[in-house]
């Protein structure tokens, strides 16, 4: 037990309190767990950070709501903080390439708003900079560097978001007087959604349809475009940017909008490391594909969905790190009137929560994973060298991995979040509770760099390609291998479900049979439905459309499900203490079987499974790993949760003390005992009656 | 069409717009279906109320996010000024009983705080002396009358919510002041989520432990107990009395919480219709088991229940109208890049937005069903008369079906507004899109008044009671006839799915069939599964939890669906328009074929399936029944909606300018173009490096 007094400093004990009953219950010791699932180099990073937020009080968490003017001053004031603490300097990215998504998770668990602008004002400006523009744009980053001027990114525009090829702002090219010439033709076609626009930025990426003075249309371009004085912070005339106002969530972004009004900007401007115009109006670019260009130029977008990842599972694990210590807590009901049992203790409340806390480790773990695949790319990518034609395949696989692994990462927070407020039960509908923001917060993931269900149908798509080729007996062999068991797609689909018991039914083995099959079956049945619309005379796209519910999407689903679990699976077996084997093999095959048997019609319906008893075992599998890891939920949760101050919930405190923090929050809350300044409204009736 | 003229000036036509190409191809007409949907009678009293509203600019809608104090004050106004409107005075609400559920619908559609506040601080509060109190508490009604005083109702404590035998607040009885003298052990035992109470309320109808001089404990009682001094607002000593503080939702409710000190009050402040004290202090009740006098106390609760149901439709209407709407209007790719199709037209927008809307109409129906139900019984009761055991047969359907429907309806307006959201994308995430408060509202309807999985608990049991009598051959009849069909069980069990094609696979009488064996099935399965938990020696209270995932709670929800699809059938033949019978029937289709495919792994283990047909057929109903709806879907949506000011949405105005109407709400916005009073925060390292 070394390991664990080393890291005594590191990660302190908790003090005592009612969530000791389950603490001493714990099949593990948690520190140890927390140092395989996050990486103490991480974690160290992480807990600096937090501690740092912590003793300064610009970022204490203020006591009641601010309004949408101040949720926006405080979170512009925290981002220049930031940058003045710059917890990751350039060079320390390059030395661990998993730290900006650490950093990402650290930011998001603090507080989302703060984060986003921070990463949109600086970090995505200078990258895209960084990855479309030349020499001649690098006073930009300085500036950008030295806190000059600040960025945003400007794509979507108010009647196209996810169709970007029908964007219409027009940049056109005038060699008289070496400008481009922006114009917005209606409302429709301003540029929006684009983060710290709306109050604080100086320059905008704006990607435009660059026309030479042929009056030929090249297609979307990017620009650095001037918007306001960045001594005055006053638009410059021919741009009329505004605030898009309140939203669900994230309000401390002050998302906005751009229309720009025949506003010249240099020559200089554009981005041209994939296209460029001479001074005289010749468009000369490198790529003869215009499509090609268009794609290298959104590539710069790819890593956004692998941070998306980690920002669902920055709430996830909050939400799930306070209902499952909520409800250790919590008691109700019991065999008799004089002994009443904590909710934890209902297999009910186990079934509502359990399978997400798996689930929070399962994604988990994906998300670092695939942070890391992420960042070796990129950096593979800068650096050249390597096999041209292999990186394009990774870059696929990727972008195949990524556009299925964002829509489940989200929902699947989503549904967490949801149920954790549930089953927190009115107490839990407090604001205090926290689960209400996170909520709030994580809608934003479902939405953003691409609507969840269209999104995921680049994955179908790759997965239709890769099974004409498995069709022909093209052996499928990947980079990262998600797919390859296509290539025994015939075997798969004549293997049925072999499990005959409860124990046997949980295996990493039948779980991942029953996927495999899952994802075959899917594909066939996906492949036979496209073409079954094509022979009713439907064109491609509508054949296409109107094979995704009950087909291409389900297939995405179940794909990505399979990978997750089959990385999961892998990944512990490099643990070698017994106990931790056992209780994360526990919370892989909870959430794997609690995932499959939703798809249970499916494999009744493909006859992978007949009769009653397939879905009694996996039932009864789901409800005995529930019970199984009941003792040791709450060591699990405080695995997962961040520190108090960035957990931030009266409920979830890990002290367990509930109903004395809860009283410590309201009797300490502003205005909680005063009569309102508008109490004679209620008394004027009961004064007016004595006149 | 004499009679869609004749309503002219009831409906207004809408104004024309890009909604119109949907409009058009509506195969019925629109005004005589809402006639159906909503009795003309309860339409007109719903549209005074909201033209009342809108000419009055206390009940405009306010352009910025209030502050809590701010929401409070509006909301504790509007109630004042609804007092003096007095939209349903006593006399008319025994004159029309649907019109107490028609007004809660038309003020939660309008503001659910406003809604709650009314009908908190009089109308619980009066009902609730009504119900439990004698004479000598008839004054309290009078100056409620006057507004002279405001009541609250508080049962839940802070440690107990669900388990109401746990509570432990005390009212000891002293004969030598003759007062009860109240006192909260500790801060777990704090009356809490009392509406109304944390700013305004100067009476509570308070339950607290009846102790007699004797020490004998005789359960929880009513008691009103004075909070505030009428004139001052000031709390009596002896009060503590506080603020909840913020909440996810509902924030122009001031919930607060309450202890008390040994608080004394007159001893006639017991409400003594259930149980009194004498002066001397003994106990006397009409009831000899203290369990019934208990049940009959609470029982004036059980209209709330009902209430919740006419509360979510009111959410539910709004939101899918919203979606439907801005699908039509809102274009994003389409076969060609020249052609941009409205969302509306793919297959994926219509299985996420019509299976909702169909579930709007029919949960809608039954809502209005079960109000009139509710109405008459509680008239019954008042009125006394008719035959007591059928009085009480049908309370205890009553109750078992507001159990299940309760959760039910909150559900289905939970996923139906977090499907709207998502399926409006980005723009759904503005405030503006009203998507946001209705989630935030509604999420409390899945908690208060019975946790919404524990709740569905008393239908199961029910049923369960049932069954065991259906199983010794005595025949099952009650009076809302939910449950008869369990008469022939054991013929419904040997049937199986018949149907060979699409059509006869949406049905209606398909579709009930399926759910009658469904519930047959699950009630053998949850019989089964009680008795063989019990086998394993596990004790009754363990036995019956351990049975409610996969079994008890399925049965409930499979039960109350097909109760609710049942009527609706019903409902729809007395429908003499063909076109409307035929729209109608569409609607409780898929709705119903929709809610059955989630339950096909079932249909599937118990054999009632078999082989991939039926499962294809049933996924095909549901994609032609979409398609089939979707030229009615805008048409349906103006037949639920209510009008704009109410439907308060920039993307579901029936004018269908989306984009011009969110131009507006963003130009109009206050400080949309303004520099923040911040900006030097922003600027100051490009001055400072001038220096």
């Amino acid at each position: 037990m070394s390991s664990s007094n080393e890291s005594t400093p590191l990660l302190p004990d908790f003090p005592p309190g009612p969530l000791d009953v389950y603490r001493k219950q714990a099949s593990f010791d948690w520190k140890k767990l927390k140092l395989f699932v996050e990486d103490e180099e991480l974690l160290k990073f992480k807990l600096n950070i937090w501690r740092t937020l912590e003793a300064d009080p610009l970022f204490h968490h203020p006591q009641l709501s601010l309004s949408l003017d101040e949720e926006r001053e405080l979170a512009t004031k925290r981002m220049y903080r930031l940058r003045e603490l710059n917890f990751l300097p350039f060079e320390d990215m390059l030395i661990d390439v998993r730290k900006p998504f650490a950093l990402t998770s650290a930011l998001f668990q603090y507080n989302p708003s703060t984060a986003i602008k921070l990463s949109l004002t600086f970090g995505m400006f200078q990258n895209t900079i960084r990855a479309l523009g030349t020499e001649r744009h690098y006073h930009f980053l300085e500036d950008c560097d030295s806190s000059k001027i600040g960025g945003c990114f400007a794509l979507t525009e108010i009647s196209h978001g996810t169709n970007t090829k029908g964007m219409r702002l027009e940049a056109r090219y005038d060699p008289s007087t070496q400008q481009f010439v922006l114009h917005t033709p209606d409302f429709e076609a301003a540029k929006c959604w684009v983060g710290s626009l709306g109050k604080c930025s100086t320059h905008a990426i704006v990607y435009a349809r660059l026309i030479t003075p042929d009056g030929k249309d090249h297609g979307l371009h990017p620009f650095v475009v001037p918007i306001r004085d960045p001594k005055t912070l006053l638009a410059y005339p021919g741009v009329i940017v505004g605030d898009l106002g309140e939203k669900i969530g994230l309000n401390g972004v002050d998302n906005g909008f751009v229309m720009f009004n025949n506003y010249g900007i240099p020559r200089e401007n554009l981005m041209n490391k994939l296209g460029d115009v001479t001074p005289e109006g010749a468009y000369v670019t490198p790529f003869k594909d215009p499509k090609k260009r268009f794609g290298a130029s959104l590539g710069a977008l790819s890593n956004g969905r692998v941070m998306i990842i980690h920002i669902c599972l920055a709430y996830f694990v909050k939400a799930i790190a306070v209902a499952v210590r909520y409800s250790a807590v919590r008691k109700q009901f019991g065999p008799t009137d004089a002994e009443e049992l904590p909710v934890l203790e209902y297999q009910l409340q186990q079934w509502r929560l359990l399978p997400y806390l798996a689930g929070a480790f399962v994604l988990n773990d994906f998300g670092i994973f695939f942070g890391k695949v992420m960042a070796d790319f990129q950096i593979q990518a800068v650096l050249g060298g390597g096999d041209k034609d292999e990186m394009a395949e990774l870059g696929t696989e990727i972008h195949a991995l990524s556009s299925a692994a964002k829509p489940i990462a989200g929902w699947t927070t989503r549904d967490a979040i949801q149920e954790c407020r549930e089953a927190c039960g009115g107490h839990g509908y407090l604001k205090v509770s926290g689960l209400g923001e996170l909520r709030n917060d994580n809608d934003a993931n479902c939405t953003y760099e691409g609507e969840n269900n269209v999104l995921i149908q680049q994955t179908s798509n790759w997965l239709l390609q890769l099974w004409s080729r498995a069709k022909k007996g093209v052996p499928i062999k990947t980079p990262l291998q998600s797919a390859d068991y296509l290539s025994n797609a015939s075997e798969i689909l004549k293997t049925k479900f072999a499990a005959k018991t409860v124990q046997e039914a949980v295996l990493p083995n039948t779980l991942l049979a029953a996927y495999k099959w899952l994802v075959c079956w899917l594909l066939e049945a996906t492949e036979a439905r496209v073409q079954s619309q094509l022979r009713m005379g439907k064109d491609p796209f509508t054949a296409k459309n109107d094979s995704q519910v009950f087909y291409a999407r389900t297939l995405s689903i179940a794909f990505i499900q399979h990978d997750i679990l089959r990385r999961f699976f892998e990944h512990i077996l490099s643990n070698p203490d017994p106990q931790q084997q056992l209780v994360l093999s526990r919370l892989g095959s909870l959430y794997g079987v609690w995932s499959l048997e939703k798809h249970l019609s499916i494999l009744y319906q493909g006859g992978y499974v007949t009769g009653p008893q397939p879905a009694q075992l996996l039932q009864e599998g789901i409800l005995t790993l529930c019970s199984q890891l009941k003792p040791d939920a709450v060591s699990l949760a405080d695995v997962l949760s961040p520190p108090d101050f960035v957990l931030n919930s009266v409920l979830g405190k890990s002290d367990g003390l509930v109903y004395q923090n809860l009283q410590v929050a309201l009797f300490q809350s502003p205005h909680c005992f005063e009569r309102p300044h508008w109490w004679k409204e209620v008394t004027r009736n009961a004064v007016s009656s004595k006149l």
